[in-house]
């Protein structure tokens, strides 16, 4: 373990890399116009030798830990079972290694996690956070703006007055018009008894494409025994799908507002003998690895999650930075375009 | 959002849940000889006002950061689809939170990540450190043990001298045991030819694993043919029993070392004509969703993953809290057993 050595200094890894002091400084302060290669060198030094820069040092001329919080507001089972999670952590975790700032992730599977997190946040130990997938009441909103922390939220804030505080910045998807072109597309294929699986309604991205279920539905046939509730889970999704078939057996499609609930709509449809697509259409939604792999391979609506998270990130670093230039400067709330992706699934 | 309200003090908590003072104190600093419901009622006022305890004064006392990171030496693309970390984080979270402890989850992309880590986790802002899936030469160790961080391993630490560094904690499980115990079922099932997929050789999960399956075959038996690395992912499974049917077309019997590694095995020898498991038995490791989901079920080695997320948070917190009566004390290194659960696939 080494564990006896001195801590090596800037001098030693500037001497095994073959550069100066001052590239190495440079280097362990982001790398800002040093070549890659260079950079590459020095990294590779730093790490053989084991060096730690004096923090303390650093972030007093800074400022700042060089951390950023992700707090995702599921539990933990959740994250870890929806590819969604990932993909979006993977574009932050792109975006804030470039600005060679730490991603520290943070789940929440109770009550009690909330004040322990907020306590977290407000101790100084990170720049700012992103928050995602929260729901209705949750506390972190204000907790957080109140440790005076800059905070990009994924996906529209539902609170009461969200809409109106200019203070409110986040990056969502297009999830009402997502939802309408699936509907549409489901319809122009000949779908008459349209049904759909939800996620929970506390949630704005669920709430947006069940309002886009309905404004896409030919007038008047809004039916309350065609929505369930499949709490965008797998097990969810089967369940919802199950309702829905006593509920409404004529029905001959379903549009499923995750691709994980419409897996989970597929295994109940094979199970009660429905052929997919030719008795029941299916369309999802995400548009992630489940919907290539589903037998058959699914329709769905597709969203650039990567994308959103990188944009998050970008939003974040700009509001740690400070005031921007007003040229560059990223919008306080981004929405992206969702895309239908027609497959076997839908016919 | 609430943002110019005064931040509400501990006296607000305490009327708000009609109790005293020293009561939400104590609940705040980790609830010891409340009774749960006061203790709840507490959070739900905590929760309710937004109330962010006085972090600085109270590490004042304790001198601690009430945070621990858990650092996971694989792409995030890994962890995110492989159960095995969901499952030890489950337990890490759940014995964390019960000691009211926040986890912070690093995910580790490239070479850089790894100054960037050691860099945050040198500067304070966290107890002590959860490094799992190492591979040889990270430089991670020596960073946080040359930080003062108290540490404790995932899976036995592989490097040279480790094994007799008495400062070395870690919990693992008897991969050896189990690998020979799935070797010995095929073998007494009857198969003569058992062909090994391993995990990446750097690991001393995968290496263990290799080692029980040439212990448990008939002397001389072994054969390099028989043996192909499939990375610890379902691609890298699959990829590997082409490989291995390619070289030797006459196995019967296949242990796979991770059952996300067997998911990938089962496909390619669908694909290829192969009955499970009457041409082909196959057995994999974890006992993890993918087995159970499996066709046909899968029998698999079972290790008892969230339990060891749970000890390893255990020594760590104790080690966090200093010298223990020795009554009590964990010992430096647990290893968990292995246990067979025997399932359609082998026969």
């Amino acid at each position: 373990m080494e564990s006896n050595r001195r801590r090596p200094t800037l001098e030693a890894v500037a001497a095994r890399a073959g550069v100066s002091r001052a590239t190495v400084s440079r280097v362990v302060n982001g790398g800002a116009g040093v070549r890659p290669a260079v950079r590459e060198r020095v990294a590779r030094a730093v790490a053989e030798l084991g060096y730690v820069p004096n923090s303390a040092a650093r972030s007093l001329v800074t400022r700042r830990t060089g951390a950023v919080a992700v707090v995702i507001g599921e539990p933990e089972e959740r994250v870890f079972s929806d590819p969604f999670f990932g993909r979006q952590l993977r574009g932050i975790g792109r975006e804030l290694a470039a600005a060679d700032t730490q991603l520290l992730l943070l789940l929440v599977e109770s009550h009690a996690d909330w004040t322990r997190i907020g306590r977290y946040l407000a101790a100084g130990h990170v720049d700012g956070a992103l928050l995602f997938s929260l729901h209705h009441g949750h506390p972190l909103p204000s907790v957080a703006v109140r440790a005076g922390l800059p905070v990009v939220y994924g996906g529209r804030p539902g609170w009461a007055g969200a809409a109106d505080d200019p203070g409110v910045r986040y990056v969502d998807t297009d999830n009402r018009d997502g939802a309408r072109q699936a509907v549409r597309h489901l319809r122009e294929r000949g779908r008459r008894t349209v049904a759909v699986i939800t996620g929970p309604l506390d949630q704005t991205s669920a709430a947006d494409r069940l309002a886009g279920y309905r404004e896409a539905l030919a007038p008047g046939a809004y039916d309350p025994r065609l929505v369930a509730d499949g709490r965008f889970t797998a097990r969810g999704g089967a369940a919802a799908m199950a309702r829905l078939l006593d509920a409404a057996p004529e029905l001959d499609a379903v549009f499923a507002c995750s691709d994980l609930m419409a897996s989970g709509a597929l295994r109940t449809l094979r199970a009660r003998g429905r052929r997919v697509p030719e008795d029941v259409a299916v369309v999802g939604y995400d548009d992630l690895e489940p919907a290539a792999r589903s037998e058959p391979p699914l329709t769905t609506v597709r969203q650039d999650v990567t994308e959103m998270g990188r944009l998050m990130a970008r939003m974040l670093l700009q509001e740690v930075a400070g005031p921007a230039d007003p040229e560059s400067a990223l919008p306080a709330c981004v929405v992206t375009p969702a895309t239908l992706v027609v497959r076997a699934s839908s016919g």
